[in-house]
């Protein structure tokens, strides 16, 4: 029987020899704590001849940066070993590959991605990859259209809402993207100078009236298996690669909370150029990131169409446009959540290097500013944008 | 340990004996099996003057109607039990009361409602029950309102979405609702003048796109724990009294499905009246029965609301504006799934008194007829029908 225990480095390696699927399990010898979360302990398992070979993370029953006194659930181990191996095996190519996992220990042992660097520090850095962004929208695509009602038995697809509800970490969500931002809360972080700004948004009735709307539907609509958190920061990129990681968010949601959430991260990296680059590179480096967005919408819709209309099994929702029907529906969502995203990644608790590494705080606190009313835009205009072309308008007004 | 078994009468008279929760358990001595479903044993149980006292139901493993070939979950008896324990928590004057259940016997002990008539037969005779309506409403509003998001915790409602999984039962709804009657089917039945509109229904590309919308959003959007199959033969009445009972159905689906289908009833009954009333009293039904039809609505509706504006416990859904936006969500569904009410009830298998008690068969046909164009206007206008009055023009223009 396994039974919970911090792992130290040792333990690791240990586990790695074990677990980890390699060749030369002996001549695994020594491992380095990598975790940058909140949440885990992630050790990079390196060989005797000081090659990182494979990762064991493991789950903390406490959010780290608090401390003990914020216990969170060791099942988010289960639910992101599980979302990720369902993930895998419907897009294999971007998903990292889970070779293990135990859920009373919470650890998992998955592949080395030490060639891959984190998307949001390249995208900081000005770094462009071409395919990233077709990239996502496949991942979108495959995971949710094969975990969702077109695809799934209903008999399956209603054992697998059982088994990915995840109470604790979708209340994370409930709470940092849907409430806070648009109350007086303790755990908001944003300039001095956009307290007008941010006060406005918690009276402004068709904003809150909207954000009520996603929140509801993120509670209620069990459309398909999400990654639940596929911000720039849970995506590995190299030349020609891209790998999802950390899914401890998963569970059934709508598909546009995914979607969206990835948009708001692309998003929010356009906002924060003007600060992170020289005038040129960041005039470059938007124009590069709107182009993501739409590869990133257009490589998502296409894909999920030609899903449907191969691979959908229920009759009805086979018949010919409503797959195009649903997706317009996806979109909408898909609008609504990226603003959410832009703002709770600005107003909330959760900032991110794309602001964060902005050294003028006069530039800073313009970047913020745009990021929020851009996602405020979008949150009450989602059902009035028809398409690709228009959110990038909306974008491009919102200056 | 109890082990299923089919009960006979004198099984049923001993269980209740032990589980009826009467004050003179010895009295009771003999039991009538009165079930006319196809899915359950329901023995009415006597005391020693000849009075019922209580109510023995027992889930057959099989489909009745059809015999074992069509095999049945048993644990339909306990969702059907718990579905009605949580909504007698929150209506107890309009739910039938379970007094105990055993789930591995499938059978459940409640409260004996001689004293009613179901309502389906007593609206078939044109008779009128003026309260009945609004405490439909009333029922469904606080039934719907206290399993929503709106009241229960996030945690308790994930909860309780996976303790009402309910595929089996699901799937029947998911054939009979949204497949049969849009396809060719050896399910359907209906008149064979009418061959036409029915295939017809098949090709229809705006029909089919709603339907598949409405099957979606039954799958997908867990927004209460529905009764599941509340028709007006799922309802008791008495003067100034209104039951539900049969909730094996239930489970946690889109609002509007519960009050479509309670809706859908009323409006075949309308449908039918001038086949199975004298013109004049047909005539005075019908006004009755659009009066019933707008009690229900308008006394959910406000009902709802009121709750809502009392008792919601979700910070951003309890923003001011919220929940009548949302109620606008519900009436299209509401729209839409009495449209695929009328249609399954007239074109696919599961028929009704309404219909089926009209003795003429030409006038029985136009009746039909008239159900099934009721529900396909329904269906395709649903997101263009504004209230409660445009809805009840629309049935005038119906005929």
């Amino acid at each position: 029987m396994s039974q919970y225990r911090t792992f130290t480095a040792a333990d690791a390696v240990e586990y790695a020899k074990r677990f980890g699927g390699v060749d030369d399990p002996s001549a695994l010898v020594g491992a380095e704590e990598i975790g940058d979360g909140n949440l885990n302990l992630v050790f990079k398992i390196f060989d005797n001849q000081g090659r990182s070979r494979i990762i064991v993370k493991q789950a903390l029953p406490y959010v780290r940066c608090v401390g003990e006194s914020w216990p969170l659930t060791l099942d988010r181990a289960r639910i992101e070993a599980e979302t990720l191996i369902e993930h895998y095996k419907h897009c294999p190519q971007h998903t990292v590959k889970v070779t293990h996992y135990d859920a009373e220990l919470a650890v998992m042992v998955m592949e080395d991605l030490s060639s891959h660097r984190i998307w949001r520090g390249e995208l900081v850095k000005g770094a462009w990859y071409p395919e990233a962004a077709r990239q996502l929208g496949e991942y979108l695509a495959q995971t949710l259209f094969h975990t969702s009602d077109f695809y799934l038995h209903p008999h399956r697809k209603k054992a697998e809402v059982a088994r990915f509800i995840n109470p604790e970490l979708c209340e994370i969500t409930e709470d940092l993207f849907f409430n806070d931002p648009y109350i007086d809360h303790e755990r908001n972080r944003y300039p001095a100078a956009l307290e007008d700004l941010v006060v406005g948004l918690s009276h402004d009735d068709e904003l809150k009236i909207a954000v009520a709307g996603l929140k509801h539907r993120f509670f209620a609509h069990a459309e398909a298996l999400l990654h639940g958190d596929i911000h720039s920061g849970s995506i590995f990129v190299a030349d020609g690669s891209l790998k999802a990681i950390d899914a401890e968010f998963g569970y059934f949601g709508p598909i546009g909370f995914d979607v969206g959430t990835a948009l708001g991260n692309l998003l929010i990296n356009y906002c924060g150029l003007p600060g992170l680059l020289a005038p040129r590179e960041a005039a470059e480096g938007r124009e590069l990131r709107l182009n993501d967005v739409r590869d990133v919408w257009l490589a998502f819709g296409e894909r999920f169409l030609a899903l449907a209309a191969e691979k959908t099994t229920d009759v009805a929702l086979a018949y010919p446009g409503y797959a195009q029907a649903f997706l317009r529906k996806v979109w909408v969502d898909t609008l609504g959540y990226c603003g959410t995203e832009l703002i709770r990644r600005t107003v909330g608790m959760s900032h991110v290097a794309d602001m964060k590494n902005i050294s003028d705080d006069a530039m800073r606190t313009e970047c913020i500013r745009s990021a929020i009313t851009l996602g405020k835009t979008l949150i009450i205009a989602a059902p009035h944008i028809e398409d690709i072309d228009a959110l990038i308008a909306r974008v491009r007004q919102n200056g």
